[in-house]
């Protein structure tokens, strides 16, 4: 029942290693996180956040990123991403080889004083610091800058369109390659995505980058439908569901891998993953985090009779 | 705050006391089904499908279906539905003084002997008599059959798409004022149910009734937005995602009526719902059903800061 093989028409980025691992109390140990990596991109992954360029005393749990870095680059034709909030960041993912470095940038002039203590304004000179470096010690690598609070604020509430649409021009003319949007606070809804991202492709046309949708009210999956209709072709998520937000009993924050892929197949529209090797993955996170919530719908009711992925149902 | 009254767009049609019911194991009390009841007309719904006529011996839970029917009928605006599977539940239910009558129709052959013991042609046939009956006794009631398995089926995997045109034609032909199409086992993707919903629409046009999506996978409000998109206006869910086929734990079956009100009003999709007393409405079913899960993303995580209903963002 295997189809012939489809070249990947969307980029499933995984980011549980990172975001989803700063969001819950245990730490991993380093080797389960590799076994988890190795687990990940086993199962046809091409890019995953694996870690954050941080001072280890605020998150010991990413004290060990630059060996998680190092480990990832073994896998052929996995691009390895770090996050990093400063230059400095920047420098230490640069020595340990990463493919691709994101930059958090809120769209919310709240949320960027909350979250990074920098101002909008201070965070573009951030990414313009970030850009030089990287042009001057490594400019194969690419930078992205991920739009967090894009679709809405907890802090400030609204969040208006035209800022996001000029933060992103910033970040392009910073040096920035691409601007993912990210819906922090999981409010964003399928006819602003739509809209928003829209918007945003009409500014920087092709830099336009991922969408990191997240499930908090259960529009996950339709909100990275609706960007898939105008034309994102990269969307965030985690195993498991792993991280983001998760204040909903029952709803993860970040929208499930698992149940993203199913979505994509079962429309005929390649991934790249091969869905029971990515639910297989479960294990080797879950064994890392015993105890820990982990979602996913698909994993749960198991695929459907019949199922033969890259086969369109007729 | 509040927004000017908006006519609504989409009609969410209620399913919970009577598809929900017959899924959980616990008899309802009639007094507390019809504080339930009370409560969905109170937030605004302006259908519910309250019951079924079925052999009391069958089906205990819903024994009373007459009873609650009549007490339905006093809540202004509000149309009454029941599902009868054959001509003796449709008199009951005629009797009874429902608005709206509903009939179970499996898309799939191997369903359709399992869930109702009958032929697909049999079926028609059924629906041909309860026509006939309808337009003798009460020739303003409307008749839709919900089709089943439309978009794929547990016991038989696939089920052709021109099956399903050509049994939606067959039950208009035989008398049904719409045909809604309902994925029972819950495989449908958005890529099938704009392509289904158009080609059902190719051959019955504007007869072509509800959305009843499962949640099954987590795609439920992926595919709402889908038939959304390609014209559908009517929508089956059930408060707290009760009844369906809820074998994924944390997944409802149905459809999360909560969830899918907020993605509409989040949209600028006025349902004729204030979700707020929609989310009150949860305490008078759960009343009824200690003990029953009850999901619903949008209920936990509660409104977005600035949320105004009826507002579209900007």
């Amino acid at each position: 029942m295997n189809a012939p093989v489809k070249e990947p028409e969307v980029l499933i980025s995984e980011v549980g290693p990172r975001d989803g691992l700063q969001s819950v109390k245990a730490t991993m140990p380093t080797a389960q996180k590799l076994r988890w990596i190795d687990a990940l991109a086993a199962s046809g992954l091409r890019e995953i956040e694996v870690g954050s360029f941080v001072p280890a005393k605020l998150l010991p749990q990413m004290a060990d990123t630059a060996e998680v870095v190092r480990h990832a680059l073994t896998h052929p034709g996995l691009t390895v991403m770090a996050l990093v909030p400063n230059v400095r960041g920047a420098e230490s993912a640069l020595r340990a080889g990463v493919h691709k470095i994101t930059i958090p940038v809120s769209a919310s002039a709240a949320h960027s004083m909350a979250n990074v203590r920098k101002t909008r304004e201070e965070m573009i000179a951030e990414v313009r610091a970030i850009a030089r470096l990287r042009d001057e010690v490594a400019p194969g690598v690419k930078i992205e800058t991920g739009m967090s609070t894009a679709f809405g604020c907890t802090i400030q509430g609204e969040v208006k369109e035209e800022e996001v649409v000029w933060l992103a021009s910033e970040c392009i003319a910073a040096g920035a390659d691409e601007v993912g949007l990210s819906d922090t606070s999981g409010v964003a809804n399928p006819a602003q995505v739509r809209r928003l991202f829209n918007k945003v492709r009409g500014a920087i046309g092709d830099k336009t980058g991922a969408a990191h949708m997240h499930n908090t009210r259960g529009l996950g999956l339709a909100n990275c439908l609706a960007a898939w209709d105008v034309g994102v072709r990269t969307f965030d998520s985690s195993l498991g569901g792993l991280g983001g937000c998760p204040f909903a009993p029952g709803a993860s924050g970040n929208v499930v891998t698992e149940d993203l892929v199913f979505m994509f197949e079962a429309m005929g529209v390649s991934t790249g993953v091969d869905l029971l090797a990515l639910i297989a993955a479960r294990a080797a996170m879950e064994a890392g985090l015993p105890g820990e919530p982990v979602y996913g719908m698909t994993p749960a009711a198991g695929l459907p009779k019949g199922w033969a992925q890259g086969v369109v149902a007729a």
